[in-house]
């Protein structure tokens, strides 16, 4: 462990049995409301990502729209939404993925990337990569390529890299 | 209009018939993936409040998530969610408001904010106002108090201003 990720960890608030009984759940509102750790949280992710050359932050709804949006605007970026099925207004690529139970599905607007624009793929969380991987395959579906991937928060014992290839994944934390 | 209105009026994308027939939605999604006209909305935001006394940016998901993490890391403050029923983790106070058919549920943290401690509301679009009001309540069920509210969009001719009482509210584009 190392300062920023000790200082930020300080800022985690668990809360035993959400969603469900047995599930330790991660909730990263008082980082949030803090603003020199949501600050501190946003500038490490940047340097972590720097040598990457990506075209477009891509945000996951909802917590990725808050650490992605606050990173492309740091980084100069441009955002782009990726959000649950029904959400986006304009003509859109849909991927569903397998959940615990059951499925989702997450959308793309179909013109969000094109030509192999590059994306940083944005999230809250690294848990299982089912929702990360399904974000992958939608930026590919509509034309463009991962660059990589920025997380907050990794559970390494969900192992949810070995879901994402050979990929770069840069996260602050690890549980 | 001025010429930052101009601009950001320039990244928007009419697209009729949605959410349902007869409504003109605005999509904001193309100037958020243009990273100088994202840039240009959150600075420009920053300055139109910057005059305004608060501790915190309280961000109405979805789309307030992303102007609102944005601004909230531009003014060096903390972000607070209001999230749609259930998504929250932690103890929260629920406000159900009335839509044009039916209702929907918003919700904070109970302890987001508390002793008079101020929040300016940031959400991407004002249209009726229901949503606005629904979250300023929330902030002072909570102990808090609305110091403002910031949108990028203003569709003036449904008055969501009425709605918002004599608070102080600043918008970059008016339809």
């Amino acid at each position: 462990m190392n300062n920023v990720e000790d200082t930020l960890k300080g800022k985690i608030r668990d809360i035993p049995d959400y969603p469900k009984k047995g599930i330790l759940f991660r909730d990263i509102t008082p980082l949030l409301k803090d603003g020199s750790s949501f600050a501190l949280c946003v500038d490490e992710l940047a340097k972590r990502v720097s040598d990457i050359d990506f075209d477009y932050v891509v945000g996951i709804e909802a917590r990725g729209f808050i650490i992605g949006a606050a990173l492309a605007y740091k980084m100069k970026k441009g955002f782009i939404p990726i959000r649950k099925l029904g959400k986006l207004p304009y003509r859109r690529i849909s991927k569903e993925y397998a959940l615990e139970y059951g499925t989702a599905t997450i959308e793309m607007h179909h013109d969000a990337l094109a030509g192999g624009q590059e994306a940083l793929l944005v999230d809250d969380l690294l848990a299982t990569g089912g929702t990360a991987k399904a974000a992958a395959e939608l930026v590919e579906s509509v034309g463009g390529k991962v660059a990589g991937f920025a997380f907050v928060i990794e559970l390494a014992g969900l192992n949810g890299r070995s879901m994402l290839g050979k990929s770069r994944i840069d996260t602050l934390m690890k549980y």
